[in-house]
């Protein structure tokens, strides 16, 4: 029941079209009329599914699948059994990236609103919008064209979504700008209020920013991004964010950065653009990180990070030195 | 107000029967037809409330405890103050726990559905399932006997629930097949889209797999656990995870293992069963962790770990080399 | 389109008095009918906002400030443009935090009960109750008077909430007795389940506990709050908590304590009041943490810790010895 894989059957022509697209050749022929329904692993799929092949700790299950097809490099191709029949490509993971995408729906806008709905008349809504059941839409909110809205969502006030973006189930999303093309996968909290005190006496600092979603950004799960004390918490074009990841106020993520699930990133630190995170790693706050900085997983950030570096541990330094550091800790225990 | 402990009475002999049948038994005549109202701590119990005494850390407040009863060893039963009945048993923790049960109301369909949910007409709901207010079923979605929706859920597209699952309000259930007898606890969202491109041209992955949850699991609030990118995400029989914890794309958690908060699991990680993890646990992803395998609370498991081994620290080590390691560091610095 | 700072504009006369009421008296003469439309950084401030200067990072953009006025103190005021008027206070971060409180807009109940409500009618309100779309209230559930409920949230059974308390959207409350003038941010689960089980025989302890948080508590986003297993999960006043945090069964935190985002505590530890605690901490369970207790961000606590003590790493120390340990092990691996 698992997406157009069981629902819908596809010609292998088709595939093979829309890997050429994206320029990927299939190096051999193969039978352009074969019907097949979708992918899995060389040890899971099925004998109406293709597979691939990229791996050699996977060897052990090369030769006993049952999938219909292997993308697969030409020196490997004869170690496929009979029952499959090789696609033979220069590189069999990146052919398989591509044809998940050919499998998978995307999801468009059925331009419906749902009667179960309460949409503020300060609204206002784009062409083909798509609001689902008990969605809530406040007064201050404009929702672009072709965008959609699941269920049980809460947006506003004041709140700018672009076009063909998707705010998944349970999503609560106020003071925020959000661009074009972006999804938000289910339960995150977006332009929540921050937490702020002045350090010594305590006085509550009410934040009256707001956060700024460029496009083509990817939120995912149960994440809390909240929106800025003053100014703009800033997430810029083409950042992924996995689960669970908390974004404090007046952060700035730089474009096409990358953030692995359950990190963390304190008040008003400004990270540059192509960095990427593990997961569980936290950032201290008012600190500035380079471009291109790679943070291993379970870092903690305490100073700046120069451009191009690549840091681990906590607190966190080079990668390099902190294996060092390690390996000689170990040496003395053994 | 809290469950049956302030609504409803119990007689002790009803206790002691349901004791009797997890065969836990009574050592001294009690007064069967006495009156109870709950159980609490030797610190806080009522007198109408039962307690116990397992831990000589308490053993300050057991001569003062207001409680009409308590479970008590025989040694110790001479300290409890008069007014307090010794309930003797060989292990009163063990009495407690079960006697929790007996005064815990078990949450048991009623059979109806809000006139206030959307159900999908191809989607298919067996015998006496209890769907609440603002609740949506979306197609392609199976729910099986005396189950129960809670309020504000979202279930599928292609989802199946076995029999007598709970799924709390506020859950988002997409892609994933649920077995009998589970609960899964308020927020929680299971089959999202998991976290994946290339890794040098950052081709997305579209994630086409499902999450397969076998009997009795409980999973806890605001947990993700996302969808496979091919084949399934696997949470086998009688595991148990904590709250706001991060399961990852083809994760496979094996039977009986125990996972505590907010800890993550990176994807196609493979975890055998019996594990016992504790809070805020990292691991890398691709890895296999054996059987019986105990991971200390805040460790980051980078490499692949064998059975019946105890872990700790980042990077994880045997816990005796780890604790050897902090006792070194320690005692250079003091 | 933020909050009252783009919606409406106040005269400094009206400010001034604000601040005054705070004891914040501003030095200089102003020309107290100039209109202002909110606050903003040095950097980013438009001509009709407000700025403050508190921190000599950010000097390059204090000659180029746009904006129409700027906290100050003597020495520096010199330094501003001449579009800018400086407006002269002892300590402008006391200013700016004050006069955040002045533009942001309390949120007050408009004492509607949306429609599209399902209230149980064994539930009781008080006056001037707000209950947003989609919400649900339980059984046995008492919410004060000017208490707020936003969208999609389901509150009971079990449940009294205090006086102008706010609870945000998609929040889910269960067993919990909530004090006066709280916010809970949304998609807080409170009242859940906890995790228990005996260690050997894993015999699941069924949690009959509930919640009590005081008055003036600041619960932030998607956090998870468990009941008690027997007795109560506590809360005191004035205490303020980040998002994504998780509190255990039976955990007490003491008034005023401030705790980070995706911090977790596990069962039954006592954590006393006016602590302080970096995110992504990790404290174990059954422990004792005195009062003014500091924990530096990503520690893990593994002991009860003194009165007034600040402590950092894992297995947590104090702070210094930490650091010093950290300066050594650099020593050597340079």
């Amino acid at each position: 029941m698992i997406d157009k894989i069981y629902n819908h059957s596809f010609k292998l022509k088709e595939l093979k079209s829309f890997l050429l697209k994206n320029f990927i050749s299939i190096k051999t022929s193969i039978p352009l009329n074969e019907t097949i329904y979708g992918i899995g692993s060389l040890n899971f799929a099925n004998k109406n599914q293709l597979t691939f092949y990229n791996n050699s700790k996977y060897y052990k299950y090369l030769s006993q699948t049952n999938a219909k097809g292997c993308f697969i490099t030409k020196n490997n191709s004869e170690l496929l059994p009979k029952n499959c029949l090789p696609i033979i490509v220069d590189d069999p993971y990146i052919a398989y990236a591509y044809s998940s995408n050919f499998f998978s729906s995307n999801i468009i806008s059925n331009g419906k609103i749902d009667k179960n709905t309460k949409i503020h008349k300060e609204s206002k809504l784009g062409k083909n919008v798509q609001i689902n059941n008990f969605s809530v839409i406040e007064k201050d909110t404009f929702i672009s064209n072709d965008s959609i809205i699941l269920d049980n969502v809460k947006i506003g006030p004041n709140v700018k979504i672009g076009k063909k973006t998707i705010i998944m189930s349970n999503c609560v999303i106020s003071n925020s700008d959000i661009g074009d093309n972006c999804i938000i996968q289910s339960g995150s909290i977006i332009g929540g209020k921050g937490f702020g005190f002045t350090p010594k006496s305590k006085i509550e600092i009410k934040h009256v920013g707001n956060v700024i979603i460029g496009n083509n950004v990817d939120i995912g799960s149960n994440c809390t991004i909240d929106r800025a004390a003053i100014d703009s918490t800033i997430i810029e074009d083409n950042v992924r964010i996995d689960n669970l990841v908390q974004i404090s106020h007046n952060v700035c993520i730089g474009k096409n950065s990358i953030i692995a699930a359950q990190t963390g990133i304190a008040g008003s630190t400004i990270i540059g653009s192509n960095c990427i995170m593990g997961g569980q790693v936290g950032i201290a706050g008012h600190l500035k990180i380079g471009k291109n900085v790679t943070i291993a997983a379970k870092s903690g950030v305490t100073k700046n990070i120069h451009d191009n570096k690549t840091v681990a541990g906590f607190p966190a330094i080079d990668i390099n030195l902190w294996k060092k550091n390690i390996i000689q800790q170990f040496k003395k225990i053994k």
